[in-house]
């Protein structure tokens, strides 16, 4: 079973054991909507990726912390989709929640995954599964992505920037995505008992890296399938590195933090594997050769235009 | 100190801590316009009853675990108060969150005081205040917690069953209200270390009591402080005990579970105090003269409404 198959597994398994069938079905419905398919589900691999280079030695912890890390994810999705958001009608090539339910279904929605979250990672603990040392190991990742979510620097923080009239690009993008990839590398380490601290540079690295590759592909759109509307930081007035940085300077910086990512996987058997799977994640974050193509055309179509003039 | 005051003690500590000055400063104001000045403080005041007739050994865990239900409670009122759902524009007798603020700043409070709940309880897992048979003791306070408030049960899920055509009048407000109820009584037995257990029938009782209270509030409304719009139920087409039951038969059922609350009480020190709140409380939210004097009058008015055809 590869990363993928053993994260969607895990998913399955939740959703059946926790959802169960006296939950509202509407809600319920919507929960399974927001969950399955996924999308590239990337910060549940790279958890699990940092887990498995860390010994893996509670596979059915290990289990539990990637989906908690997804629920919270697609918690904040639905949320942000919503209309007093991103009023977006599609994710993932789908209906988003409230497109395809309703807008208060949605918001519960999102409240029962972040709940959920919390309830995957304690429900070994309530079947009496852990010794001592892995019930501290089950608080401290709760602890870490309760900080990658909340107040004062998680994501909910970091979508809350978006609301302040004046913002610091980078505080607002560390929270608003970097902070979840912070806390997935920290709980792949915690999960397998070891020390989260040596992640940090991978985590805020790629996090940074994840946010650049997002406002890139707010601009430029055309080899995305990341199946939502694009110009949406433009629209919403939001702060985005592509526009502080040009695009150019932007997929610089992108490539910079990818290779920082890269560097600081610490020495450990399987090291080069993961460092493998970050560079081939910006491949598909940011495809170099789609995006030079991307970048000629419009400096043909820029200089067509002065030429008019 | 009082109950109450132990709780705002408390609340404004664990505020004050976690909802550092690096937040950002619109998404701290909104929660702070959510918590204070507070409600009743009703699930906190009951927990925290509990935990002292259990002995309250712990009496830092007994502060966290009403501070984390008290913002669980209040992250529920901000969602239910948005637009798509009561759109109230006043709550406690001031502006509604969103009202104050705005719908977004709403959206990300409620989900930022649900993540917060969490951190209260795990703030002192981190500070490794606790023993091992301590940390259990907040591993389950969590577990019940997120019973009371997620799926299939809690109180997400029991305002999800509005959003359904087909609903059980009693499974509705038993999640709807009752969950969080449990999950007090049940929390405040845990923190001090007891069997929740022989709790089930106060909290259960409690609960549902609760919901009819606020069914028959929102027919009579004159005698309540509540300081949120009256006639939310109708309006919104909910089910509610006062419908199904009549005003009096509602009145009746609720003066029934209040006895069976109080006779629910285990055998402990502090038993008759802790009667002697449930009675209390049962005036403060039906005061029987009041009940009374306005069923009389609505009889005078029916009649007199009669002759007058």
């Amino acid at each position: 079973m590869n990363i993928e198959q053993r994260i969607q597994s895990a998913m399955e398994r939740y959703f059946r054991d926790l959802v169960s069938p006296s939950t509202p079905p509407t809600l319920r419905g919507a929960m399974e909507h927001a969950l399955f398919p996924g999308g590239a589900r990337i910060r549940p691999q790279l958890y699990m990726a940092v887990a498995m280079v860390s010994g893996d030695d509670s596979p059915e912890l290990t289990d539990a912390g990637a989906v908690a890390l997804e629920l919270m994810h697609s918690a904040s999705l639905v949320h942000d989709d919503m209309p007093c958001f991103d009023n977006a009608q599609t994710r993932r090539g789908k209906k988003s929640v409230h497109a395809a339910f309703s807008e208060p279904v949605a918001l519960l929605t999102g409240d029962a995954l972040i709940v959920m979250a919390y309830q995957v990672l304690l429900s070994q603990s309530e079947k009496m599964l852990l010794s001592p040392e892995q019930s501290n190991r089950v608080l401290k990742m709760m602890s870490v992505l309760s900080q990658g979510v909340g107040v004062p620097h998680g994501i909910v923080a970091g979508q809350a920037w978006e609301c302040e009239s004046k913002v610091d690009l980078w505080k607002y993008q560390r929270s608003k995505t970097g902070s979840l990839f912070t806390a997935a590398v920290f709980m792949g380490a915690i999960a397998a008992g070891a020390n989260p601290e040596p992640w940090r540079e991978v985590g805020e690295s790629l996090g940074d890296a994840y946010q650049i590759a997002d406002d890139i592909r707010d601009v430029v759109g055309h080899f995305s399938m990341i199946g939502k509307p694009v110009g949406q930081d433009v629209e919403h007035g939001r702060p985005s590195a592509a526009q502080a940085l040009g695009l150019e300077g932007a997929n610089l910086e992108f490539k910079r933090l990818i290779e920082n990512a890269a560097n600081g996987v610490p020495y450990c058997d399987g090291r080069d594997l993961l460092r493998a799977m970050i560079y081939k994640e910006s491949e598909r974050l940011v495809p170099q050769k789609e995006y030079q193509k991307y970048v000629k055309l419009a400096k043909m179509q820029s200089s067509k235009a002065e030429t008019v003039v």
